[in-house]
């Protein structure tokens, strides 16, 4: 028989339609042209990444529990490692809470399949880190953002938002330090306002905290799930202190949730490579970190004022509008009024220099005039240039009107 | 306020309840005893892990690439690793095809996702890998068991099981060589009969092969997915064949539903991590898995030939039966009338050894009277010593019937 008479027809689940490509991993795949100034991707400084001390972390790991680092594991994650994130976290966490994950995407995609089932109201910023979406995309929830301003989430509209009976919202998700997309930082009496509502409202809270540590003058207010454990799932990340190419992330949770998000662990994907953690628990002995991040801190901080001055300089006379994030990787961008960050991208393209439309990170009414700048990706020297080439694509772009 | 005055309640999604803890790793913590035989869990031999090999792939990787390495990456996997994985593959298979996965586990996870909607219909074998209905789980089908004999799956049940109109079977899961849990294989004829009723039924098949390569003395029949690829998902994995702690597989899926499982494992975890990806094609240069892999079979064929030379020693006179699985890593014992596996494990770990009850490992009636031998995880000695006990807990059991 040949095959090809009786071609297979493949029945998707429902939720597939509703899978689409990141917005941004194929914006970042236009802008790949040689010698283009990317202030678009979320991609970390290689420079920061610690390649000797990874060299003998891998040596030492592979030399004195080689078979152990190579073989299954268990799901909940590496016990060492475990036990050094609780005792670096500034609360009070029990390495029982900790679960290692495949970079804190997946803790994100464990939480959804937990947390949300078809049609669940669940609650994120305006805008939100478009990963998230993503991720619980797939669970088919109701996205439904809540108002935010300079410092976040408004605790007001919560109660608006939260929904009631069946439709109550699973969760909130929120990012306070350095937010992606627009590099703000939630005020200490934000967070205590919000965290007093949500536990008032019932309405559990997922923090998302992968760039906390990127400070550059003080370190932001503690997290909100320092002041009510119980009533938070926290995720953190080694991608922005160490590297991302290691993929590990982790989430703290609750009694009450972390069984669950363990067995869907088990189910995702087993368990977190063994032989990374091990490095990571390796590289971390000593003290690494308070060594290491205050040179990542230092170099962001350096690209941000780069970026703010090129800013300052070039976008002069143009209405447009800028925050100075406190930390992090990004800066939000407002255009003038009647510029779409989408029309204006391919000719900024055209000038050798991309960026993100902030459109990409609504969960619905998008402010079409905003974009997202990263300033750890490129140099102090080509954030100046893209920055020139951005206001040149700008002032372009009104001229011709 | 006092947060403790207003406990958050965390609403689970309906799936958490389907979602139990495994089986196998519970009783596995059971079995953790010091000085147990385990005869229980897949855990490759460790003698198997090509420790230097490792070592000096990490090295050169980090020498050569670190900063990609440790960079964030390409949600389809790293070229040159997609590369090798296409030539290694014994049918004309595209780099493009090939998705790479945080483990074969992951595959499952992502499968589940995009063909199963709640309540579909998926197919499975009798027995079937536990792990896989796990990762099927959380999208709720009805998981629906094929009859099967030594063979693996009966075609001739298919027609019976496949069901019609929004019931028909979205895809049926099966792992043709040396079975997880039984380690049979499906011959070359049953394969050509089962593809070409498949593809009459217009039913996808989901082939998982994490132990193909383990073969003892003559390779198996060619895969499924080689006779049919537009028919076929095809699952790999380098745990068998390297170590399973840097967890990672593949998948090789055709064009009509590639890019939804990609979707799906971008919003999953990003990408694998691009370090272990480029350590285990720096490993595979030069043929190295030509050399490799022989060892290992050589291995596990010493370790399969003294537990069935020591069960024609032991259970001589107790009505139990076995197989001979021709490669992989497990053996599939039938206990006399009226014993059941379960209640017989705690009376082998009283006499230091531990196996799985086969039980755990039917998607619907289970035969209580079956059970799983590991021969890979301990040595020859142990596995006769083991055997040995096994004999000696189902004398007694029968003794105090």
């Amino acid at each position: 028989m040949n095959m090809n008479d009786l071609p297979t027809t493949w029945t998707l689940a429902r939720r597939a339609e509703r899978m689409n490509p990141s917005v941004i991993r194929e914006i970042l795949k236009v802008t790949e042209k040689p010698g283009i100034i990317s202030l678009a991707g979320g991609l970390p400084s290689p420079k920061t990444f610690p390649v000797a001390a990874f060299a003998a972390a891998s040596a030492a790991v592979l030399a004195n529990d080689g078979p152990s680092a190579l073989q299954y594991a268990a799901s909940e994650g590496f016990g060492p490692l475990r036990e050094a994130i609780a005792d670096f976290l500034p609360w009070d966490v029990s390495p029982d809470q900790v679960l290692i994950t495949t970079g804190s995407q997946q803790g994100l995609d464990l939480i959804a399949k937990v947390l949300i089932d078809t049609d669940s109201r669940v609650l994120v910023e305006t805008p939100t880190y478009l990963g998230a979406i993503q991720a619980f995309t797939p669970m088919e929830p109701k996205v439904v953002a809540v108002a935010s301003d300079d410092e976040g989430v408004l605790v007001d509209d919560l109660v608006a938002k939260v929904g009631t009976g069946a439709d109550k919202a699973r969760f909130l998700y929120v990012l306070p330090n350095f937010q992606n997309p627009t590099g703000r930082t939630m005020s200490d009496a934000r967070r205590a306002a919000l965290v007093a509502k949500a536990a008032e409202l019932n309405l559990p809270l997922v923090e998302d905290n992968p760039y906390g540590d990127l400070w550059f003058d003080n370190p932001p207010p503690a997290p909100l799930t320092a002041r009510n454990p119980e009533g938070c799932i926290y995720m953190g990340s080694f991608s922005k202190v160490l590297a991302p190419g290691l993929r590990l992330g982790f989430l703290v949770a609750p009694k009450s949730v972390y069984p669950k998000l363990l067995q869907a662990k088990q189910a995702a994907d087993l368990h977190t490579p063994g032989y990374n953690q091990r490095m990571v628990a390796e590289v971390m002995k000593g003290g690494f970190l308070d060594k290491h991040v205050p040179t990542i801190r230092a170099l962001y901080k350096e690209q941000r004022d780069a970026m703010l001055a090129a800013l300052t300089k070039e976008m002069q006379g143009l209405s447009v509008e800028w925050n100075k994030p406190d930390g992090g990787m990004f800066l939000w961008l407002r255009l003038p009024e009647g510029v779409s960050a989408i029309e204006l991208l391919p000719k900024a393209v055209e000038r050798n220099v991309a960026f993100v439309p902030g459109a990409a990170f609504y969960a619905d009414d998008a402010d079409h005039r905003t974009l997202r700048l990263s300033f750890v990706t490129s140099t102090a020297e080509q954030i100046a240039t893209g920055i020139a080439a951005l206001a040149a694509a700008i002032r372009d772009h009104q001229a011709k009107g």
